[in-house]
């Protein structure tokens, strides 16, 4: 932690917010610059606050973080290391890490019925989704719109999970639901808005199933990893992280910003696997292909995809879902990027 | 609701898209522009989600609404009339609403322990403040930061309102805490990271407790009076508006920027009252009397304002927080204003 | 400035770093953390930039700056004192700065003839302003709108400048265009537009004219304050800044987001007087009068605002102009305001 | 256009607007809903400004546009194909477009000396890059930071040019200097700060050279739009586009935020081509390989990439410039993903 002094603090005060530092066990050392002063604080200064250190003195102009204040999260906690989270599904364990091939997630945003969520799943799992994602509950803006069938709705994605062998991501909105939906789902997913619902995230951290962790709208990648560091630190190490498209000044046609450069910030930052959803990102079905194929060659360890039988009947995020036929497509265009990087798995092998 | 039809859009389809909306009750009115189609849709199409519209047809290019999402949260809604708020507290009822004095709330970020919270109240109470604010539950970004010391700071607000006299407002954060919280709260409060929390807002909606309902960092206008209408719509007619400072792309100096411009644009588009927290909207206690002045002459209903017996000491929000001293001189700079746009009610009434 | 190294920097690197500062004339000290080493580099950095350091080796995390870039636009640089820019109309000075009356510029968005900009100007002057604004270069969005009357125009603003005794403020766009301009104005507008056209400021700044740098709209407090410094480095003084709205997320109602509290932050980084530009910074009529007297409140040392004869007819920005009653009945709502802050000149002493 | 009356509106103003629309030579068709009336205006409305007509009645709530703002940009003037850009330059023309491979622009931020150009150019070549970049006229944010070597620079450029067959792309910043600029220039940048420069964007419109303009740091893509409209309006037909990173609400790793998403957007809206420049669009050199990927993938037509001899000397930019090696392998794996989608040729090519 650096303290920056304003120009002409008095010797006397700077002395004695070295003596409070000592007191909190910190070595502080004092450089003295051609204008101004500046405190380098050694000693254990990752749990304290800027803002705080700041109000010691009305003398002190700013204070400026050197460690990052976030551990559990950081690529340096495991050495440099990737995580790899390894999920089970009804076909065997899926791995999500920077060393294995791109994982497809696809599904409708939400769960309509039992015929709608199981023709969708042998479809995508037949296309190479290794994932079902699919709403019970629903986060929607106006309280007039479907909310989701709840928890009829989890009966509906177990019954997807038996068809069709996949995997089960599916969202949890409150606390009091989650042993419920932690029952049908494979990879518990906390949505955009929920990014800092610190009681969620805590309860999710008490789990013993992986964390999907969307960024939130507005979230910088330092408040994202705080976040994971919640569920990190309440004993839960499986969390994989969602880019699903920030909000920016600009939304006449992509109605988000997708940041795919947050691809290569967090390889740098953290060891935990890194998805993209380009149909949140985007909104638009019609640049959703676009935005995968680039995500594929920025490097994303995952891809979330939203599909729907008959998007012109969906219940929620018609715009934004491909039909199947191009889903189909889409995994065609994927695997000539897939391959050219390194990072795809053909669906013939889940045949053999 | 219009729907612009792409330039070359057949003419089968156009009618096909038309009797689809007959289906649906609605009568469309066409249109033909010199380059476009465009069909007004006349029936009752408040509940319709544009979005779904688009997917009816790849030749329709947007959807245009032109009635607004939210209905109860609608000035229309109250005949173009203000609603009032009535909380009460131990001195009796206190209204907010744009025909009344505006109403001050402070106290701390958090509460501490009994001693500073009954002190803070008891100062802040004597410059005139009617409400004590203090978190008990603190959505902190860091799970490493202090918390709040929840249900334990629940009795010491319910000490401070009765030494005080003053009514309390203290955040809620978990559908599972929001009983708890509604027996010492006189008024619920949602928090920004919250907005969005819809089994949050559903609950406080069906309480009998007024709600303060804090801006999202990055949430518009509309989704924030959406955000409103969940609990309208719950069941509970008493919201009150807290704009906080949304996320902009300069956070060097003040850490949000506040959006003044909410008040006149509120005031034409609902009747509920309208709060200001100039101090998380700055992040500077600096700063702070200058945007409290500006918001009464811009016309706000309420403001909530930070207030720390010992700023430098306080376990979150320090930087943003005014000591007593400056918090009574601020008062004497706010009743300058609030009398020059009559607004104002001299604290001495309170002792009367 | 403090350069932090990364974790693990190898000691002969950091000694390399250090003799390469040492060569530039600094003194590197170092700071030995518990996980990392800082240098904190003494000496004459002001002209040295962040980013170039990094480059210096693959080792430094981040270079941050403690002092700041700018000098002449620093409140430090005229040892705490406000500026006072004084401009001369034809009624004699007219002083800018934060111990005289708010002064209050009023104007239409563009000249469109003669008789419409003289009856404006006698209009405003009537209600008290001491400027007139008026466009005859117009940056327009499409190059299929009125692009402002020109040269013409400017002959049109001295007739009304006779006719009124107000003082002229008048944007110029084109380095090309400078004299011409400066031959008519009393002070040289920058817009929005142009805050970064660094050959215009250079050629501004070389004028004997005071110059009104517009904060573009996505411009940090710190870049605006930079381009300001681009004016005062090439010898001229007299600057005013004026906010006029920045952009954000949501323009559904206003236009752009009035950033008020940058009021406040200017104070303390800066001793040049500050404006406020209500009209562009809402884009609605309907909002401008709420902004202005937030303004005042806000402690801003000039107002501008847009006024035309009859909107419905303006060949640009109509709908954020008020008419020529509307502005009557504001500035008598401005006179409580400023009156309430004693920062109001009655316009009776005009008539004098 | 569409305007959409307030509740309420009485039946003689509604007539009243309408004949005021028949006097412009319009048709208004009346659409009266459940609560509003709408009016839609067929005739030659492109020209109109939504802004004005709000104007003509207070009685209007909102005017929507239905016709797109800008006409010589929309890929409808061209019905459906793309543009070709054909760029002369000492080897032959290239060809910017979608159905061509991906050109390659690369070189240093500023042109310091020959021997740096020159040798810059040869390897860039080398490496397979079609045109050199390098800037004689920088725009910088501070006034004491190098500003460009000016005319002498573009010399260098010319003899860089000839040293080593690459077209030359470089900024023009000032009306006074596009002549001079064009002598050397094979194609003429406007960079992000003046993409609302009107009267530089006519000036680059009245030449003969193509034109590269970037988009502004907050422009929206319809703002972008219609200033490549300035410079077709102005009569040259030869504009390419390149996004270089937006301006969002984090900026402490990435500098800006690359919006990707821009391709498949223009691509539905305009038949220009698209260039991507990720240097500028993530500010640091090593996020820049995956982000030039990332951009083949998304389908862009060219690429502009900061290289620099010496990156830790640059006198601008050079915390985002490759060294020449890293750009080597930068084309290697770039040709993988451009092979991937077809939009690769090989620089054996060039050695023919």
């Amino acid at each position: 932690m650096i303290v920056v002094m304003k120009v002409g603090s008095p010797e006397a005060e700077i002395e004695r917010i070295n003596s409070e530092f000592e007191d909190w066990g910190l070595t502080p050392e004092k450089i003295v610059g051609k204008h101004k002063v500046v405190i380098g604080l050694v000693g254990d200064t990752a749990a304290l606050d800027p803002l705080q250190i700041e109000e010691i003195s009305p003398w002190i102009e700013q204070v400026l973080r050197v460690e990052r204040p976030y551990k559990r999260a950081s690529r340096e906690f495991r050495h440099g290391e990737a995580s790899e989270v390894i999920v089970s599904t009804p076909e065997g364990p899926v791995i999500f890490g920077e060393h294995h091939p791109v994982a497809i997630v696809a599904g409708p945003c939400s769960v309509e019925n039992e015929q709608m969520i199981v023709e969708t799943a042998k479809r995508v799992k037949a296309a190479g989704a290794k994932f079902l994602r699919g709403g019970a509950y629903k986060p929607r803006t106006s309280p007039y719109s479907f909310q989701g069938h709840g928890e009829s709705a989890l009966d509906l994605l177990a019954a997807a999970r038996d068809a069709s062998g996949l995997g089960i991501i599916t969202e949890v909105m409150d606390t009091a639901d989650v042993e419920k939906v932690g029952e049908v789902a494979d990879v518990l997913q906390i949505g955009a808005r929920n990014m800092q619902n610190f009681p969620l995230l805590k309860k999710v951290g008490a789990q013993d199933k992986p964390v999907l962790l969307k960024r939130g709208m507005s979230a910088t990648i330092e408040e994202w990893l705080m976040a994971s560091e919640y569920v990190l630190a309440a004993g839960n190490p499986n969390v994989i992280l969602c880019e699903r498209g920030i909000r920016a000044f600009d939304r006449q046609y992509a109605r988000n910003t997708l940041d795919l450069a947050a691809i290569p910030v967090l390889r740098e930052l953290t060891h935990l696997p890194i998805m993209i959803d380009p149909s949140h990102g985007t909104g638009r079905a019609e640049y959703v292909p676009t935005m995968a194929m680039a995500a594929i060659a920025a490097g994303c360890d995952a891809l979330m995809i939203e599909v729907h039988p008959n998007p012109a009947k969906a219940l929620s995020d018609g715009p934004q879902s491909l039909t199947p036929e191009r889903f189909d497509r889409l995994m065609t265009e994927l695997s000539a990027i897939g391959k050219a990087v390194n990072r795809w798995q053909e669906p013939a092998t889940v045949l053999a």
